[in-house]
């Protein structure tokens, strides 16, 4: 059994890494830490989970986190994870980051929409942790910057496109709408039912930090600068992203071709499913699951190309792609943890 | 492997069984039927499953229920259900049936409030499946009426606070409240999300007909006739339902008694969680499980116990006690295809 | 024109307010104070109303609130409301107040589920504002006390079947159930999003604040000591209150006298609508007005009579009611700025 | 007082054209008909409107709708209207039709999306009212075709920016998302609450029926063919409509060119709001209301210009919109009817 801990497992996506890795066949999760609710027990906090998980919460320390794991996931606020992700490693532990400080190869992009970075020696060694993408980097990784929800979304339809040449990489970009538990569990107004419920509206419009990562992978997949334009949207639901992406089929290329080459990169993947019938991506169809659903159609009119990627925010956009980062990093079934059946509803 | 089959497979009750069956370690899904779907790939009507369940609707026909099957789940509208339940358990097969036909021992409560019966003789060897309270009986069943959902919130704190002569019977109040998905996926008026969203009301006031199926059962408990008020309402949600019962205390017994008495009962019952913390029942924490979650509270001033319960009316409202009733039936372990860890959110 | 007020303006209640005296006729909205947003203009922080309402934010002092004013509102927290009513009062303005301060005759009553009363010698004038109860009361008064969302929607169908001795008072049950708005609009855990949606729980079981309001006004009603049990719970909606009430029928009283008896009293009152028909009261049917609808059903094997009673929590749940009795004092059309046609969806 | 008549008045878009008109002060609401309801009081099909609305529904009739009337909204589905307009426009009524059958100048267009036109005499003479644009021509109409409520929302701010030659035509994508009432008030499995609450997907991807509308007017300010592509999203709210619009600027145009183009045009509309602080517009803000609010922001890595255009789907996109048509077409205050103060949640 591989003993893990997981640090900030209060917030919404550290509680979706308990609830998975409390399931997971192959893991033993030792220790929970928060910074809020130390030492009172996690399913007073999270009364879903009375009888899964008889943990109480231990104060976050790296001492803590280091006591009797093999993997530690960071489910911390940007800053704070690279402020106890040298520990970590030097003990001897794997790390899974799930903020933004080791998403980034390029440490000025970092700085320029984060913050000065503390652990810059640590980013040549960090692998981002886009699972159908960089498996093979990921195997060997002892630390992995998990990448954020919205990159999520964009890059698993749209990189395969890029690598091959297919769509053109001026002409991208991504309306993508989350459900409100992205933004966190901290009371804030603008996440308050009432201002919510019955309210659709963009925010950061072409200035969400999620922009410069996917930036930086998109142009690794093209080899030359690609800067995608990016609007994000808050829906009145509690999980769930879409990303209606926007390409311009470069020439010659049809649906045919967009078509085959998706199956081509995903038919084996297990966390990728392709619509072939008419069904179209709904972020119903993926909530509280790691896949991420795709779908597209050709506008004639325009030649372009529309892109629909739907998953589940906290799983594949969070909790769920870390354990399968964990999952191969250890060689583990990239399955593990990560198979239950989707409810119909 | 224990090989069953599903009618009505693709209403919500129906895709539920199926959601759980799939994931069941010893049970093989032989067969669903649908009577609007035949011929239809199940993952086409619920994408969500895609992946999960590989298998086409056959025809809603006795003969392709009992090929292959040794269990049959009926998720059919009443009187149809009682149509095809004779044959199915003359073949061989088990049978539980999630509609109301086989829930009543009294033929007259069952004929004034549905329609005239027509497998009477069956109702002497049905088994009314309340597992907590039925056990025994079920184990050596061979038909199930598998309770309904408000009653299964309803009865499963009272029965043994009645049997122990705790509360008074004459004072028996239920306001329930559930979620939508109960009225079923056949598109109605009130059922539209326009008409849902931002309502909230009771409905059939003092005369739905889970009434007369709680007062059976309360009556059993009680050794004497009883009639609960019963006042449903409509939440808008999709899944939960909260039961908020009022019960007057017998001389002499207080919060202590109560508490006992449940714990006694319930103590080892691995899908009844009482909270014994400052923590209530709220349908969030059982969204998705088989759990039914109670607390209580004495109004002093009035000496009234109130008790909240909640379960997932998809869950151990139908589908989910239809599974656990088949496991205690076949001498499985009860929780199989049923511990699935809650969601956090 | 009178020149009013509004203390608090930017909570929902506050807000409320400010929406319906901008439309009110024969009123002049002339100052609006916020603690918070002081200095900003109102439709920044209610982007809604830009264009109906061109008021900075002023700083909450007395001053402010007493300058070119002849009655004031007090959306304002308990404490802090009769931290200033005596000094407004004293300039000679008429208060309304929204808070808790000035509902209770009986001292003792309001410190105890309160603080310690500060103004406790405005208590023998302040009128207790339930419109329909309580006008003539309100007509000649300077202060008033608003009254509370859940009394008002459990006080109204109540007080004229208690007055007439036709329920037993010893049997009456509130099971009550409010929308997320009337937990005010400071960011908390409780009322974010994702904990709210697809929820459905009680709270304060039998021990809101809001059960002695009621009982001070039942009892008054009743001539004799009442309490009454109450259970709140909280909708996943924004707006909106039902409370569904059992009471026990007097011996000879029939659901014809229940009728007549609510008939008579509120035949002529126009906020109040009786519902004759076989639908019964929403919240969704008075979303955004001044409406209690009000319907009841009686149980005939138990005697007990089930009303329903639906209000907006925000509007004769506070604000709207709050404009009601400035109507009622001042002499004016009680309907004024409160008859918009309702919206149907 | 004008003397108008609602056909089709129990589906959502006439019901708020009811709600409107019985508001109107220069209104006389003589006749309102319904296929489904007629000989039914309205206020049993929409309670909400108890005391508001004191009509019977007529059978939907010509005779009907002429009797008593000036003007006639056609709330109907689209083939419907064009089967009675003629009649009744030579009975001497105006005529504002709420379905698409008189929108498009170019027959062809119209049949490739709908069906054969049966009344193409009339397409001559018919004005397309989208107000702002359109006001000269609608002044002197008889017949409207009130705009499709995704066309209102794109066209409004794209219009004069297309006009003035400030963004490439051939660049132009809009993707919308709608509340769900605009799928209209009959029974469907696709609006029911369970398949729409935690659900956002997108439908009918370039090849809804709106999209040759926008084409058609879109072509016409820029005078020469233009076609947008055009995605259409289902958001879990009742109301409300947001299309998140890009379009390349054209060289030596900013951000500063865009904002006074549409100060120019829309400075002294009544209900167009454009927002010139940092706050985006919101479903929210317009909900209930005839207003559309606009932002926009420019992308300048990519020089994208992205507009957010809100409005509420059944008011400024159908009812609202149809009553400021008949405000113009009669001379009246363009804002009659339509100026109630928004609510603030």
């Amino acid at each position: 059994m591989i003993r893990v801990g997981v640090a900030g497992a209060t917030g919404y996506a550290g509680a979706e890494l308990v609830r998975i890795l409390a399931g997971h066949p192959n893991v033993e999760l030792s220790v929970v830490t928060s910074r809020q609710y130390a030492n009172q027990r996690f399913d007073r906090i999270y009364p879903a989970l009375a009888g899964a998980v008889d943990l109480e919460c231990a104060e976050h320390t790296v001492e803590n986190l280091c006591e009797r794991t093999d993997v530690v996931f960071l489910a911390l606020p940007h800053k704070i994870s690279m402020s106890v992700a040298p520990d970590i490693l030097k003990n001897g532990q794997k790390v899974i980051d799930l903020s933004a400080d080791f998403r980034f190869q390029n440490v000025d992009a970092y700085e320029r929409h984060y913050q000065a970075h503390t652990a810059t020696d640590l980013l040549a060694t960090a692998v981002y942790g886009l699972c159908e993408i960089y498996r093979n980097d990921i195997r060997g990784a002892k630390l992995i910057g998990n990448p954020g929800c919205y990159p999520t979304s964009v890059l698993l339809p749209l990189v395969p496109l890029i690598q091959n040449g297919l769509v053109d990489p001026v002409s991208l970009i991504a309306d993508s709408k989350s459900g409100v538990s992205g933004a966190g569990r901290s009371p804030s107004l603008t996440t308050l039912y009432g201002e919510v419920t019955e309210s659709f509206k963009a925010y950061k419009v072409a200035e969400h930090r999620h922009n410069p990562e996917m930036n930086e992978v998109l142009s690794r997949a093209a080899g030359k600068s690609v800067k995608i334009t990016f609007v994000p949207h808050l829906v009145p639901m509690s999980r769930g992203m879409l990303s209606t992406i926007y390409a311009s089929l470069n020439n010659g290329v049809g649906g045919d071709d967009i078509r085959s080459c998706l199956e081509r990169h995903y038919k084996d993947q297990p966390f990728i499913r392709l619509r072939s019938d008419d069904r179209l991506p709904d972020t119903r169809f993926v909530r509280g699951t790691n896949f991420c659903d795709i779908g597209f159609r050709v506008d004639k009119a325009s030649r372009r190309l529309i892109i629909m990627s739907a998953i589940d925010n906290l799983v594949k956009g969070a909790a769920g792609q870390a354990v399968q980062n964990m999952n191969i990093m250890l060689g583990m079934d990239e399955t593990a943890g990560l198979d239950q059946t989707p409810y119909p509803l």
